[in-house]
């Protein structure tokens, strides 16, 4: 159940017997060579949007661009300043606090984003705890790439060729929400170097196809469509588990 | 073409060719008892994809949550203080920027956005000349609603009953970018009451359903086909008008 | 009746009678080679502190800087950054309103304003409505020269030659405030250019000596005088109305 | 020489002799029961004007409201927050860094912002210091009210019953700006008492009708215009010693 | 060596040599019934002052207060939000760049400002690579307690009581540099619950005593001598290798 | 009582019977050629631990980094923005007021900090007088070498050599809280320059060894050991007297 495709009728009976919703949480960015500039938006929204069809969840609009400074030496990468996502965040969640959410599930699709989120997590339970006054809020991060099942179909998938950004179980898994994108390509070399993350210089020169320690040539819709199922499944099982407490 | 479905590479090549670039702004708010919460955001992306697709622009992410704080007496409504968006719209800018994008296109769909957006470009503008030096940057804001054949066909299908807020016109151009959410619906009144706007207490109490103005059961999937094509043909206009300087 | 020129116990007095008040708010920006670099705030204040006079009402201190960027090309210009002006209103508003002020109605002069005050607007209700609170304040901005009267006559006096930068209904009407800074000039070309705003490089090689559409040779402290009795009248029946909700 | 009341090529005429400015601040608060609301802005103002046709000194518009939150339990007292006045103080002092303005003077009339505008200085040359580089501008800060002439004339003329808030000087002086607005008026008791400042509800506690120590029954248009005279001369000399460095 | 034991010329001679800086980061909050206050704070201090007296490293003034909104359930817990600390790291960093340090190290001592920590890093970083120039910054944030030999000492000591706040590693670490605040004392439970983090006063329902998940009964001044000398050989060591790149 | 060497249960018996705290506040910057870097957050610590130890008053951590952006032109000097400043001590402050203190006494040891500390006292103190309610809390800022007896001896000790900034008595009293630091030194000319400050650049050419208007070749342990008991004496009484209201 997308919010963006509901009518208020509809949130208001939603609210009626549920308090939970999903807000998918991504990043704009290079993805390598052959990974779309959304794949960290794509991902979580994909995976909400099944989950939340099947359970009957509601699902926030995507927060579609995160903190990723670091990418902006290849074009397209868009970022937003720390500061800034804080900002977006307090008032996402002071939207939904308004209306009677209580429990504030944010699915999220990238590393560099995870910082930010969990300091303005600390920034808005902060308001209540230098008030005095109890949170009503619950507020859980989650990255759908460390779910359970993902976790173990990536390492049977690609090994220790995953990597870390641009990873074959992510451009898969964009693929499988969008098959007319998938690009198969052949890499030189076929796994990409690994190392630090600084500005975006250091990481162009670092990692001069974008790609960090990954082989996304090995990358297919048919892994997408097994990274889906799984991711859904991983999902739907810790939500259930953070609504119940 | 859609930057988050291109890999760097293609936005690297589109860059070699324009410098110009479609940005979708909406917002997430009621839109009445058939409209969807989505609206505002779902009409300026509809036409900035099918625009883009049809001439080749390039169409960043859409910004779909706005300032909507009037409409928070009603569930699923979400804002960003005007500061907040200020924010973003710097941050957006500004990496777009950084690739060498000179011409921003923001499509919007919320009236509520349009003094926040102008504020915004204030801001941006504004560091170049109080630094005393030319900004590289063309900005401009549109409203796909206040297009010349969108006008022209609004008052042509729906006349003094198109109202303000949740139109007998946005509600159709929403339904056929989504058809399986249409909802024609009776409504009592048919036309919805009229009035000025300040918070969400004072919203709800004269605007009981949501609406201002508006009759939406008058909307239609066949009425949004037309309007889709109409919103199209003026966003093309205008954008090569801009681009034309 | 000026709060500058009055006692604490008088304005005391006042609040036991009315809840409203008139604050002006303009810019401090070049006005073309004989405009005063002050227009903008003098011609509020002028029409308020007439009206305020001839009817008993409250004015507040002129906020007499606002958001000019765009002219910071030509010497003597000031600007504030939008998110400043923002603060500045919420500030007075919040202190207005601990008074008990309801009705706050902002006159303005100068159109690069009218973004920013309006974001503010919204800033300042979305406190409440993100609260859930009604808010106790109404809000109105005016601008002085979309008067009817004053629209009216100033056709009548400078037709299609009254542009809309550096007009002649403006400059008129600060040399009726101020006769002894009347400086009639005979300009080459007699109507400026007319165009879009950006920032302030853009702006002085537009339009070369400050002008926008506008014929200022054509002012002249008796059309102040008329347009001053003319404003006036507007901003009376404006506020009646505004107060009568 | 009033910016306001100048045009933009008067202004360039300016800045070709000369790179000073002075900038009267003040704020809007209650100054007991016979006190204007505006006395702390007038008096810099009055002043400042004078000065500056004497000699032929640029004047800025003044900045008229101040950080005065103690005096908000008492109808018309205005304030900003501290970082809302150093925002304003960081726009105004960049605005004319960019027409070349070099020494500014503000020429305060309330005790209460000497805090925040030395803070302001700090922020304003710290970016110049962060940068490493030299800041181009010269800031002062003098408060008209302890210049050498005016405190001599005051400690004559009324001695230990000056005080310190609505003090017979300050009073004079505004009643000297407009003797209209004179109001004579006995005092029980003839000296208010003295004490520290905190908030608005301790201030009004502590000093029921405004005043601070200050015996303003004593307070005549006759010694305004001496004050007058030696504020003026006292802003000469000083302002002429800053611009000697 | 201390930079607040040295002298400007010693920091120079300093500079001469090195670019490398390590700063204690650290919070001021309860640490159980017998941890202290300063616990998050002493810990990377003592380590860093030893380190840096071995190896001749400069050690910037230990950041006190960090982010700790989750204790102010217990009297004596401090906390900035994390925007501010943010912009304290800014301001910071912005401070020794000015000076030529060129590689910083945070040595870490409290969970709770990883993530704002990073985030500020990002914020940092991010300003050159939204500029377009590559950063001459060097970041690192490290946890002493997460040390190779500090992890394996503490298995060894605690084994898993050794849980995750006001532990008796932390403890043990704080007495050994203040021997006389030593206050062994028995638990009951031994061994505090576990969970999650939200709020202040969420945290004190679930922790009642301050700890989580560890049984600082434990604790001892000869423990602290060994982590002391493990937490300075990690330090050593892996500061090494973040300046040899 | 160093609230960093205590235990929360401490802290909690300690506020059963008080409701003050002292906080140093200092700043990190140059001190001339043979004073601390850290003199200014040395000397306020000292003395408050000192006058905690011998009257059972708490003493909150110091504030170490103050806002000193004028010194940066000599290495290790940091800085806060004054906008930074406020905010960490509104969270301090808040966080403090979360747990019943209610007396704040802020002992600083830098002038550079005064405007910000007062600028930041006015924007605590103001969010309640724009809510219209009491702030429960009294705050106040004294300088320690403003000190009755301190100045007294000062001048007995040095004359008109104390000088403003790397003065003999507060590098002697540093020298007192860390003998082994002392370094005597002759200095040419034994008496520095004296004048007003502005940013980095320009203080660095007119204060060329950092000194302004002090012979720091006067200080001595010795005499660090008598201004310690003055330091502590006045501290004492001005605590006491701060309390007795």
């Amino acid at each position: 159940m997308r919010l963006s495709l509901s009518t208020w009728p509809q949130v208001e009976a939603y609210l009626a017997r549920a308090t939970g919703v999903i807000v998918p949480i991504g990043s704009t960015e290079q993805h390598g060579p052959n990974g779309l500039v959304g794949t960290d938006a794509i991902c979580p929204e994909h995976l909400a949007w099944s989950a939340g069809e099947r359970a009957g969840i509601l699902v926030a609009p995507t927060l579609s661009i995160g903190v990723a400074q670091h990418h902006l030496g290849f074009p397209g990468s868009l970022t937003l300043r720390p500061t800034t996502l804080i900002a977006v965040l307090e008032d996402v969640v002071a939207s939904l606090a308004r209306h009677g959410f209580r429990d504030l599930y944010f699915l999220n699709g990238h590393g560099g984003n995870v910082a930010t989120v969990q300091a303005a997590f600390a920034q808005i339970h902060g308001r209540y705890s230098l008030a005095g006054t109890a949170s009503p809020l619950r507020l859980r991060l989650a990255n759908w790439y460390l779910g359970r099942r993902v976790q173990a179909l990536s390492r049977e998938l690609f090994g220790d060729r995953e990597g870390s950004h641009a990873t074959p179980s992510e451009i898969s898994l964009t693929w499988h929400a969008h098959p007319d994108r998938a690009q198969p390509m052949a890499f030189d070399p076929e796994v990409a170097p690994t190392g630090a993350i600084a500005d975006a210089a250091d990481y162009r020169a670092r990692f001069p196809d974008g790609r960090i320690g990954s082989a996304p040539g090995l990358a297919s819709v048919a892994a997408g469509a097994r990274l889906h199922e799984a991711g859904v499944e991983d999902l739907l099982e810790d939500y259930a588990a953070f609504l119940a407490g």
